[in-house]
C-alpha cells in the first residue's frame, strides 16, 4: 500500500491550500510543470475540460449572437503597440520580444499578450460602411505574458489558452449592451458548466483593462480569502478606433468611429474550478465537466469473476454516452482503485459484486455523497442521469451558500483588516476614488474586486478616506 | 457595373495562376496579408475550412484511434533541439528566437517550429512501464517557422495552424503500422472531405523529416503542375527515445526504449483545396466543406416582392441543416448576386421567382453546374442532398481524372525535361540514390515527390546515372 499513500494527496486544504492545490493539480493528471520556466503542460486530462468550456461556448456564446472565429497572427509589430497609449503602458511590462535583428526586421515584434492592435489593424480595412457592422469575431488560441512573479499551474503562467472575442459596432448603445451580455453569459457559463458562482460586476478604473472605457468581469472567491478573476468583458468606446484608423459611412452617410468592445476567458478558469471544489481526497468536477462520467469497478471474488465481469461490461456497454471507464485489472484491491478514481475525480462510481448480482442491481457512489446506494440495473441509465443532474447543482449549490457566508459587511478600517486575516470578501461603502484604492491595497493587500451588476445602493462614508460613499465596492485579496 | 468587374477574378487561372490564385483567396474572403511581413490573417469564411477539418479528424482519426489531446508549451529551450542531431540541423535554418537576454533564461528559446522535443522531454516522465504504452496524443497548435522565401496565402508562410501527433508503441510493428495506418486516414480526409485525390506513398531519404527513419506523404498536384505534399506522417524509431531517455519497463522487466511516430497536416490544405477546385469565376469549395452549403436568391418582380420573399423565408427555414444564406437585399440585382455567390464559392443557389411560386417549384444550379435545373418545392430538402453528394463526388472524380492525365511514364532524360515543362508528375524508374536525385533537382528543378504505398515494380534502369532501378519514384516541381 506505500504505493497508494504516496498517489494520493499528502497535504490537508484547510492546512496549505498552495500545496495543496499543487498536488491536486499534478496527481489527478491535468498539467505539469513544464521544463520551460513559468511555463506548463495541459495533459490529456486537463485538455478535456478546455474542451468541454470551448464546446459550451460555442453553443451558449458564439452561435445565438453570430460570432465567428478567426485566426490572426500571433506576432504584433511594437508600433501597434504604441498606438493606443494606454494600452501599451498597460502591457508593455510582461511583453515577449522578437528581436529585429534576429527577424531581419524594422522593429522588434511582440508576441501576442492580448489581439486588439493586431486585429484592429485588420477591421481599419474590413469595416467600410454601417452595412459591415456589427462585426463580431472570437479567436480561440495561446497568449504569452512573461509573469516575473511566481507561477501558479493554470492560473498564472507564461503561455497560456485562452479565447479573445472583438466586437464592433454602430452605437454606444449597443456596444454597451453586448459588452454585458457578454459577462452575463460567461456568469452562466461559469455556474452552470463548472458549477462555480461568480459575482458579476464593474471593475475600478484602476482595474480596468489598459485602453478600456470600463470592464464588467466575474469573480470567483476561492477557499484561501482570494477572488480569481474568471473572465471579463471590456467596453473600449471608440479609443482603439480612433487610434487604427477605423471607420464606416453611416446610414447619415457621414464619416464615423465605430464602438468596440473586447472579451475573454482563460484556462485560468480550470484553476478556479479545481481550487473550488476539490478536497483533500483529490480532484472532484461537476458531472458536465468531466470527460469520464464515471467507473465501473468489478469487485472480483475468486470463481465467480467471469460472471461478475460479464455483467460489468454489460453495464458498461448500455452507459456508453456517460464515456464510462471500466477498471477490471487485476493488479490492484477495490479500496486501492476507489481511492485511484477518486484522486482523479470521477464523478460517480459503480461496484458490482457477486451479491449485486444476484439482486440485479449495482451500488453507487458520487464523488461529493457519503452514502453508497443500490440501485437497480434496469433503471440505471435514468438514475444515473438524475445522479448526476443532482451532484451538478449540489456543487454549486454548496459553493454558493459558502461565498456567501465569506461575504463580511464592515464599516470601519479594524473591520476591513480582521475581516481579511480571516479570508473574507469584503462587502463596503466606497468613495470610489484611485487614490483611497492604492492606499488600501498598501494598507492591507487587498484590491477592489468589482461593483455589482445588479446595483446596490451605498450608505455613508468610506471607511478608509471618510468621503461620501459612491458605490457599494467588494474588495479582497487576488489571484 | 463597374463595382462588379473590380470584385470578380481579373485574371485567368491557365494564364496567371499564381496571381489568379491570391485573387481567389483574397475576393472570396478567405484569409488576407497580414501587416506582419509573413503571416496570414484566417478570416472567418476560411477558419470555417480548418473547422470543418478537425471536425472531421476528431471524429475519423482522434476518436477511432483512440488519440487524445494536450497542449505543450510554444517555447523550447534551445539545448532540447540539439539532443537529437538531424532534428536540429533539419530545423535550425527556420527557427524565430526568443534571445535570452530579453528572456532572462539561460539560453535561447525557440518558438515551435514542431513539437517533437518537447513533448518528448514530457514522455520521458510519462512513460516508465509497457502499461503506459501506447501513449497517443495530438494537439492543435500554431507553429511558427521563418521562411525566407517568399510566403505563399496559406502555402508557405512564418506562423501557420496544424495538428501534430505523437504516438509512442513497444513494438516496431506496431508503431509501422499505425504510421501508415494514419497517412491513408489522411488520405480518406483529403479525398472524401476536400475532394483533393492525391498520391499515398513513401519519402526519399533526402525527403524525409529531419530525425525520421522514414516518412509516409499524401501529395495532391496543382494544375500549374507543382505538387503539394498535404499530410505526413513519420516513423521515428528509437532515436528520439534514445535522445531524449524515453524507456519503459517492459513485459519481459527489462528496459527498452520505446517506438515512436509523429504525424501532421496544416491549413496549408486548404491552400491546395482552393488552387485546385476554383475557376475563372472565384472559389469552388465541396459541399461537405462549406460553410453555408445554399444561398436562396428571391426575384423580386414589382407587385408581387411580398409573396416571393415569403416563400424564400418558408424555404431557408426548411433548409436550415444546410445553413444557408437568404440574399433578399434590393441593393443588387440578381446578376450581380448571382456573381458574388460564385466568387464567394457557396456550392448551390436557389432562386425563385413568381413564375416559380405558381408552380411550386424553385430553379437551383450548382457552383459547378451549367444547367439550372427547376425542383418542386416539396422535394427540397431531399434533393438537394442529393445534388450535394453528387457534386461532391463529380469533384472528386473530375480531380482524379485530370491527375491521373497529368502522370506521365518517361524513360529518357529528354522525356524527364519535356514532362516538367509541360507540368507533368513524372513517374520513373529510379535507382533510389540522393546523389542521383540531387543531380535531377539540379539539372530539372524537380523534387522525388514518393514511392507508392501499393508498391509498383521498377524495371530497366535509372535514366539518369544509368543504374538499376531499385524503384518507381515520382517527380515533379512543387509548393
Amino acid at each position: 500500500m506505500a504505493k497508494q499513500e504516496e498517489k494520493g494527496i499528502t497535504v490537508k486544504k484547510e492546512e496549505n491550500m498552495s500545496e495543496w492545490y499543487e498536488q491536486v493539480c499534478l496527481k489527478s493528471n491535468l498539467v505539469e510543470f513544464s521544463t520551460v520556466k513559468g511555463c506548463m503542460v495541459i495533459k490529456p486530462r486537463g485538455y478535456s475540460i478546455w474542451e468541454k468550456i470551448k464546446e459550451h461556448f460555442e453553443k451558449t456564446i458564439n452561435k445565438p449572437l453570430k460570432i465567428k472565429n478567426a485566426y490572426f497572427p500571433i506576432f504584433i509589430p511594437e508600433s501597434f503597440f504604441h498606438k493606443e497609449a494606454e494600452h501599451a503602458e498597460g502591457f508593455s511590462p510582461e511583453v515577449a520580444w522578437i528581436d529585429k535583428e534576429l527577424t531581419g526586421e524594422g522593429e522588434r515584434l511582440a508576441i501576442r499578450p492580448t489581439s486588439e492592435t493586431i486585429m484592429y489593424d485588420s477591421y481599419s480595412r474590413w469595416i467600410q460602411s454601417y452595412r459591415d457592422l456589427p462585426l463580431k469575431i472570437n479567436q480561440w488560441c495561446n497568449v504569452v505574458r512573461w509573469e516575473t512573479k511566481a507561477t501558479r499551474l493554470f492560473l498564472r503562467s507564461r503561455e497560456f489558452l485562452w479565447q479573445e472575442g472583438h466586437n464592433v459596432y454602430e452605437t454606444n448603445e449597443e456596444c454597451e449592451k453586448e459588452t454585458i451580455e457578454i459577462i452575463k453569459r460567461y456568469q452562466k457559463l461559469a455556474e452552470e458548466l463548472l458549477g462555480i458562482p461568480v459575482l458579476v460586476g464593474k471593475k475600478s478604473n484602476k482595474e480596468k483593462f489598459a485602453g478600456a472605457i470600463h470592464t464588467y468581469t466575474i469573480e470567483a472567491f476561492m477557499p484561501d480569502g482570494k477572488a480569481l478573476q474568471c473572465g471579463t468583458s471590456h467596453n473600449l468606446g471608440q479609443g482603439f478606433g480612433k487610434a487604427f484608423n477605423i471607420s464606416f459611412l453611416g446610414r447619415d452617410e457621414k464619416k464615423h468611429t465605430p464602438f468596440q468592445n473586447s472579451w475573454g476567458l482563460s484556462t485560468r478558469l480550470i484553476g478556479g474550478l479545481v481550487m473550488l471544489h476539490s478536497d483533500n481526497k483529490g480532484l472532484v468536477l461537476p458531472p458536465k465537466v468531466a470527460e469520464n462520467k464515471l467507473v465501473i469497478i468489478p469487485l472480483l471474488f475468486k470463481g465467480k469473476e467471469k460472471k461478475v465481469l460479464e455483467k460489468a461490461k454489460e453495464i458498461e456497454k448500455q452507459l456508453k454516452s456517460f464515456n464510462p471507464i471500466l477498471d477490471d485489472s487485476e493488479d490492484h484491491s477495490p479500496g486501492y482503485k476507489f481511492s485511484e478514481y477518486e484522486l482523479k475525480g470521477i464523478p460517480l462510481r459503480i461496484e458490482i459484486g457477486p451479491r449485486d448480482l444476484e439482486n440485479e442491481s449495482v451500488m453507487i457512489k458520487t464523488r461529493i455523497g457519503k452514502e453508497k446506494i443500490s440501485i437497480p440495473i434496469k433503471n440505471l441509465k435514468k438514475e444515473i442521469k438524475k445522479i448526476s443532474y443532482n451532484m451538478q447543482q449540489e456543487m454549486f449549490e454548496t459553493a454558493k451558500e459558502r461565498m456567501k457566508s465569506q461575504i463580511t459587511n464592515i464599516s470601519t478600517v479594524e473591520e476591513f483588516k480582521e475581516a481579511i486575516k480571516n479570508k473574507k470578501l469584503i462587502r463596503m461603502n466606497w468613495c470610489g476614488e484611485t487614490s483611497c484604492e492604492e492606499n488600501i491595497k498598501d494598507q492591507t493587500g487587498a484590491s477592489t474586486r468589482c461593483t455589482l451588476l445588479k446595483k446596490e445602493k451605498p450608505e455613508g462614508n468610506c471607511p478608509f478616506c471618510n468621503k461620501k460613499a459612491k458605490e457599494i465596492m467588494y474588495f479582497s485579496k487576488s489571484y
